[in-house]
C-alpha cells in the first residue's frame, strides 16, 4: 500500500423525506444562491421540497447549468453572486450542477486574474471557496461526496477538471426517491459512470491494498446486482437506495487512497463528449473494453481479480479468465441498455484521428503507468470502432 | 436501508514514515499535551519520532495512561491542562490512550458540575472539546477514526462508553511500522477487538443495505486474509498495512450507518473486563459465539451470509450453515491464539451471577431487538462456560 494523506468532511444526509433537514444544515443567517439545472426538479417536485425546506431562508436562484455545464454559465453565477452578496451555494440536480457549483464556489473566491487558471492547472489555485451544500438526484458522479468538478469552455470544446480540499460539499442530501422520475437512459449512465469510476481506482497494478480492493468490489457488486431493478423494473426504495449510496461511494476517495489511480478511460472519453456530445457515460463503455485489452500486460492481474470476485468467473486459464472477464464487463454494459462501440454512435476512424490529435497536441501520457499516449489512444479505439 | 445523518471529519496520515508530518498538521502556535501510556513508545521508538516531529513546537507530556483508562486518571490530565494553559491534545499510543484524550478532551471544555455525568449520558452533554490528534501504533479499536471512547471508573468499576460529533480526531497518524514490535497477545486482540466491531454491525436483521454489508464483509475478509502472517510470520509491511486499515475500517462509523446495530457482546464483554480483569478481546471472543446461538432467531439470514460470503461455507441447509459458521468464527479466534470459554480463564457460573445482576440492576435490554436482558445474558454466557 502506498502512503496517503486524506479526509472527506462532508456530512451524508441519507434517506425518503431528508430534504426537509435542509431547514437545519443550511447557515440560518445565509444569503443562498439555489443553483439547479433545466428544470427537471421543478417537474419531479424537489424545487417544491427544498423551497419549503428553507421557507426561513433568504434564497436567490440560478438556473440553466447544462450537462457538460458550461464555464461560461458558471461565470455568469459568479456575477449574480457578487450582484446580490451570497454566501453560501446549494446545489440542486445531478452531477453537472454539484460540479459547477463546485466551480462557482471557488471562482467567486478566486483572487487570481482569470478563474479559467483553476481548470489549466487543476483546482491548485484554489485557496478558498464559499460554503457549499447539495440535494443529488442522480445517482452516478459522485460529486456528491468528493472535491473534484468538470467543467467545459464551450467555446474552444475543452473538457478539463479540477480538485481541491476546499471543494467538497459541506453536507450533500440523498434521497433515493428523488430518482424514482429519472428516465432509464440517466439511470443507465449513473450505473456505467459509478462502475467505471470504480474501475480507474481498481484495475490498475497488483498493490497488496486489501481494503482498498475488496471496498470497491463491493462497491461494483451492489452497481451489477441491483441495474436489473434500476433499469428493467418500476422504481423500489431498497434498489434505489443501493444504486445511490454505491455512486456515491465509488467517487468519494476511500478506495482510491493508497493505491495508484489510472483515469485514462475518462480523459478519452471527455474528448469524445467535447466534440461529439456523447453522454460522459456513454464514452466510458466503449473506452474501458478497449483499455482493458491494450493494458492487460500490467492490469492481468486485477482484470482477473475482478472476474473471479465480482463477476464469478472460473475459467480454465488466466487467458480465458481476462479475456471472459472484459467480455463480461462490455455484457453488463449491454445489460443496462449501453452501446460500447463507436460505430453504434456513427463515428468512425475521423472521431479516432481528431482525439489523437488532441492528445498528441497536450503532450499527454496517462494511465498508472503513463503508457496511454496519442499511440495508444489510436490502439485503444480502433479496437472500439 | 434505514435514513441516516453522518460525516466523518477525521484525516488520516497513513504510512511508514507519516510520523514526521506532524510538525505541519499540529497548530504552530499550539501548547500541545501529548498523552501517552505505560511507555511503549519509550522502547519502540515512537516516543522520538514524535518528539522530533514536533521539535519546534511546545509540547508537555502526560503519561500513565492505563488499558481500560481510569477516568481518574484522565482527570489529572484535565487539572494539567487549566495549569498548563493546553489547547492541543496529541494522544500516541493505542485505543486507550486514544479513548481516554477524547474524554480529557471533551471533560477539559466540558461546563456542567460533574464529568461523570459525560459517561452517565453517553456523551449527549458534550458541547465542545479541546481538539486532538494522533498516533496510533495499535491496530484494534478503530478509535483513530470515530468519536467514541470507553472509560473505567476504578473505584466502582465501572465501564462506560460515550460518542459525540466534538471528539472525533482532526486526524490520526497511521505508521504500520509502529505495529512491529508490538506482542503477539495485542495483536491477536486487535484482529479480534476488529472482527467483532464488524460483527456488532452487520451481524443483524436482514435489511437490504449492500453497500454496508459489502464493505462489512470487505474489512473481515482482510482481517481473516493477514492474521495468519500477522499472528505467526515476521512482520511483513503489507500485512500490517492492510490489517491496521482494515481495524480502522471496523470502526469508523460508515459500515454501520443506515443499519441496525447491536453492541450487545461488548456490553457484556465490558462487564467481564470490569469485574474479571481481562482484555477487552478476550471477553467478546468469549461472548460472541453464544450471542450468535442464543439470537440465531432474527440473526439466522446475516449469519448466514457471512459464513457464505466471508468463510466460503457451502452447507447441505440452512442449519448445517449457520452452525458451521458459528463454528468457523471460534475456529479463526483459535487460530490466532485467542481463548473463547470463560473456563479457559477459571471463571465458572459465579461469575456469570456476578455479570447477570449488573444487567438485572440496571434494566438493560440490548442488541438491534432489545432482546437481550438479564436472563438472556445467563443464557449466553452459560453457553460459553
Amino acid at each position: 500500500m502506498n502512503n496517503f494523506m486524506y479526509a472527506n468532511p462532508t456530512e451524508i444526509i441519507f434517506g425518503q423525506g431528508m430534504i426537509e433537514k435542509l431547514k437545519d444544515v443550511v447557515p440560518k443567517a445565509a444569503r443562498v444562491l439555489m443553483i439547479y439545472g433545466g428544470g427537471s426538479i421543478l417537474r419531479n417536485g424537489v424545487y417544491d421540497q427544498v423551497k419549503a425546506a428553507l421557507s426561513e431562508h433568504t434564497v436567490i436562484e440560478f438556473a440553466g447549468i447544462e450537462p457538460n455545464p458550461h464555464y461560461e454559465t458558471c461565470l455568469q453565477a459568479v456575477t449574480c453572486i457578487r450582484e446580490q452578496k451570497i454566501d453560501f451555494l446549494l446545489a440542486v440536480g445531478g452531477g453537472s450542477v454539484l460540479d459547477a457549483t463546485k466551480f462557482i464556489a471557488a471562482a467567486a473566491s478566486y483572487t487570481g486574474d482569470d478563474p479559467w487558471q483553476i481548470l489549466l492547472d487543476g483546482g491548485s489555485s484554489i485557496t478558498q471557496a464559499l460554503p457549499f451544500g447539495a440535494v443529488m438526484t442522480l445517482p452516478a458522479t459522485g460529486s456528491e461526496m468528493n472535491d473534484g468538478g468538470v467543467i467545459t469552455r464551450a467555446a474552444t470544446q475543452e473538457k478539463l477538471s479540477f480538485t481541491s480540499p476546499h471543494t467538497f460539499p459541506a453536507f450533500s442530501v440523498l434521497d433515493p426517491l428523488t430518482t424514482y422520475t429519472l428516465p432509464t437512459r440517466q439511470l443507465a449512465n449513473g450505473l456505467v459512470d459509478a462502475f467505471i469510476h470504480v474501475m480507474e481506482q481498481y484495475l490498475t497494478d497488483q498493490h497488496q491494498a486489501l481494503v482498498q480492493d475488496y471496498m470497491a468490489e463491493a462497491v461494483v457488486k451492489v452497481l451489477i446486482e441491483t441495474s436489473e431493478a434500476i433499469i428493467h423494473q418500476a422504481p423500489e426504495y431498497n434498489s434505489r437506495a443501493n444504486f445511490m449510496w454505491a455512486a456515491t461511494w465509488a467517487l468519494n476517495g476511500w478506495i482510491g487512497v493508497g493505491v495508484p489511480n489510472d483515469w485514462a478511460t475518462h480523459a478519452i472519453g471527455h474528448e469524445l463528449t467535447a466534440l461529439y456530445g456523447l453522454d460522459h457515460a456513454q464514452t466510458l463503455a466503449i473506452v474501458l473494453p478497449g483499455v482493458m485489452v491494450m493494458e492487460k500486460a500490467h492490469k492481468a492481474r486485477k482484470i482477473m481479480q475482478l472476474g473471479r470476485n465480482v463477476f464469478g468467473i472460473d475459467a480454465i486459464d488466466d487467458d480465458a479468465l481476462i479475456t471472459q472477464t472484459i467480455a463480461a464487463v462490455e455484457a453488463w454494459f449491454h445489460s443496462v441498455g449501453m452501446k460500447t462501440r463507436l460505430s453504434d454512435y456513427q463515428l468512425d476512424a475521423t472521431a479516432i484521428d481528431a482525439i489523437c490529435a488532441r492528445f498528441a497536441e497536450r503532450g499527454w501520457q496517462l494511465g498508472e503507468h503513463r503508457s496511454i499516449d496519442a499511440k495508444r489512444v489510436r490502439e485503444i479505439l480502433t479496437l472500439r470502432l
